[in-house]
């Protein structure tokens, strides 16, 4: 299904510099694109790519516009522009409603009749499945989930028990919500189990990445705000609330307890220590471990960076004498300001 | 099914400070609850919270007493009293014993009638399922996999060849217990698979978190003890064994052939080098790398706390340079030396 | 199933010293070994163990043969050697080609005759598998996956759009390949989505962990070159390309676009900054986080190794005025140069 540049610039708003009736009818990037592909340039560190591309157009911004060659799209935001075409030239696939004659559901559940419920998919009771949502295979719902409309489960999701989804959320393969939070009081033979009594709230728009794990409240819910984004083996332990449009990358794990703001960025393999609170708009590289509340916005780090082995053993071996280093640089500070004192000479 | 505080005081042991004619039906927080709930409080961070409560019952202990203006049972160990309590309130719900019509269960296995199995599970040849044992939906069992007596794989549990569960362990969904161990011979091409030809072994009283992995020994089994509680997303590699009641937070990760001792307590994203011994009660903050053995019961620590971006960047650029740092504060103490040495004139 | 001393020996090319008759049918530890057994010695350090092992016969190289009291298969390499007697004792347990009739398997598929689709699986449309392929219970296969002959899929493996696997894999249970990888454009307000148009493509001989996830490129394929070993629960994130007989551990995470070179072995819980090129032949050890490039073979670290934790919180104290010391020694120094110029006096 070709679209004319024409079509793509009136439609997500570019100015077109070129023919508006050339065809393109998929994406590529600059190095690797044919004839009939759209391009991007958002990263002005690939702009040696631009005057070698074969793409039939090119989405950038007006600062790139002279470098390139070929039809251009001018975007104020290049990268979000090429999003929305990317997903105008791949629409998802449609898909009718009803169930696979393999799935399992409950009575007493509610589901839309456009609403798909694929095959090994076992729905419990008193669930309510919105419009137009998608169950992929072997998905597994407990009793008295909700999942809003247009949300898709894509394969082997399991929500557990009173677990509610939001609308147009995407969970990927392996996602677990809802399993019980870690709560167990230490007691004089071992540990007594806590109840895990809350649920797990998401919002709408919200994307949660494979195999990753939020878990239920322990009283109250565990809540995932509207339009969070979340990669892939992320762990969200028992009563967390994060806020809106933040962005949690790979690996990341946050403990219990921990509340933090909007539109915040984590990195990869980032921790925190429970009971915490973040602040918004905070930004943390990868790895950090955060071990305290953050109450002002901005970029903040806690992982070393990587050296040849042989100097950073030498280094970390001088790290764990830094207490006494530290004690020795004061003693020549003393000892240089006694010299420096007039004498009894 | 609401209970009296009088029968609460008596089946779980507290002093009753109050009516003991009270009913309560449900527990809360201290600042969310309503009539009718039981809140208690363990950390006295939240003692504040205590004048304004609306429960109708605090669990406490006898030191918070004075600041409680409702219904009070007093407990020495509140967090655990609070949890049995919640126990007794939420009872896990009843099922009668039997297999979902989707359930595969290969001949010559040994099911109890008081066992469940639930819709798309697979039950391999020689499989011993115990009285009251619980399988949840889609969950998978290999052949000759023993389940202990009121066990419970919540769903989408994966237990492998011969993986043996004690009696009233809880699995949560996408546990994977008994995968191959890591095990590559390197040779002159590539690397020689190691059949990996244990088992894993897991005690009674054992929680395993949502997508936690196991993996089974290389030649004996990988052994996980009583009372042992695992967090979601924690790997264990082959040949380790997990003494009793030890808790591992979540994200952790034990490389192969590592001993942990009884009750120790490994924060979230530990890492172990293989090969090690842990002795009994270690606890260890999150995010340490454990690079040696340990011998001493203790609190052990190794990830840096977290800055402003700004500030540890250069904090970690003088790292890098920190033994010659060392070096130049020697130097500095051989000169000061020199020059309080008495000298030739 | 009984194998003679000499039968081995000739298999795997050593050489025997002892009676070419005796048979073994079991591999063991040199601790735990019965007669009948087939222990090994690869590390010197359990060297000890050799003299009062059971073992019918040990593998080991020519150095250790003076310690050996029993029959010894001497080997260049007895890791490797022993590896691969210990499959030749235990063959994978063989199968017939076919289908469970619980398995769902979309029109249009072409599926060898002497492949088996296990239970509860689906097998999406236009999906092509191999000879002597298998595909354990609940394995899920969306449209136009491709697995190489004699791949298995051990249980519950999620293979998304268009994956291709090749030949000899092994993929353990909860292993995703080919959800979205993690790309969302930051708009004026929230995110938008941007296609994942790729998919992933593994080579032959890959061995991929229990709850890994591989994600689908952005526009070009994801690849795991041939013989890549990949442990439990690692991320590797979309646009990256990993080379042949690389290996990496558990929980490490790979973000986008990362190329990593051949022969490579990543330590567990290593972590990288996105976009980065690792060239062959780097070794990492475990927990590091890999901020730039590397061009050199060798190798790298960057986790500090642990202590006490009240000395290690000494030493941190101290790291967070690093920069600050430094300046401080450097005062010093020039205090001290300034001492010794000859003065005016």
């Amino acid at each position: 299904m070709p679209v004319s540049l024409g079509e793509l610039a009136v439609r997500f708003g570019c100015e077109l510099h070129g023919d508006p009736d050339a065809l393109v009818d998929r994406v590529a990037t600059l190095q690797d694109a044919v004839p009939g592909a759209v391009a991007f340039l958002a990263n002005p560190k690939y702009r040696k790519h631009l005057p070698g591309t074969r793409a039939s157009a090119v989405v950038l911004d007006a600062a790139s516009l002279g470098h390139c060659q070929t039809h251009a799209l001018v975007a104020a935001n290049p990268y979000a522009t090429y999003a929305r075409i990317a997903q105008h030239l791949n629409p998802e696939p449609s898909f009718a409603g009803g169930r696979h004659p393999t799935a399992v559901v409950e009575p007493s559940t509610t589901v839309d009749p456009t609403a798909w419920i694929g095959p090994h998919c076992y729905v419990g009771a008193g669930s309510v499945i919105g419009p137009g949502a998608y169950l992929g295979p072997a998905t597994v719902l407990f009793e008295g989930v909700s999942i809003g409309a247009r949300s898709r489960c894509a394969a082997r999701v399991t929500l557990c028990a009173h677990v509610r989804i939001g609308e147009r959320c995407l969970l990927h393969p392996g996602v677990v919500i809802g399993a019980d939070g870690f709560g167990h009081a230490p007691d004089t033979d071992g540990y007594v189990k806590v109840p895990q009594l809350g649920a797990v709230t998401v919002g709408d728009d919200v994307e949660i990445g494979a195999n990753t794990t939020i878990d239920r409240g322990a009283i109250e819910d565990t809540v995932i705000e509207h339009g969070v984004k979340i990669d892939n083996q992320v762990q969200i332990g028992h009563n967390c609330r994060i806020g809106e449009h933040t962005v949690i990358a790979g690996c990341a794990g946050i403990s219990g307890s921990v509340t933090i703001g909007k539109r915040c960025m984590i990195g990869g393999m980032v921790g925190f220590v429970g009971h915490l609170e973040v602040c918004d708009d905070v930004y943390l590289t990868g790895k950090t471990m955060v071990t305290g509340s953050i109450t002002k916005p901005g970029l903040y780090s806690g992982q070393l960076p990587f050296d040849e082995a042989r100097r950073f053993r030498r280094n970390s071996a001088r790290f764990q004498k830094l207490d006494e280093l530290a004690q020795r640089v004061a003693r020549l500070e003393r000892a240089g300001r006694k010299n420096d004192e007039p004498g009894p000479d």
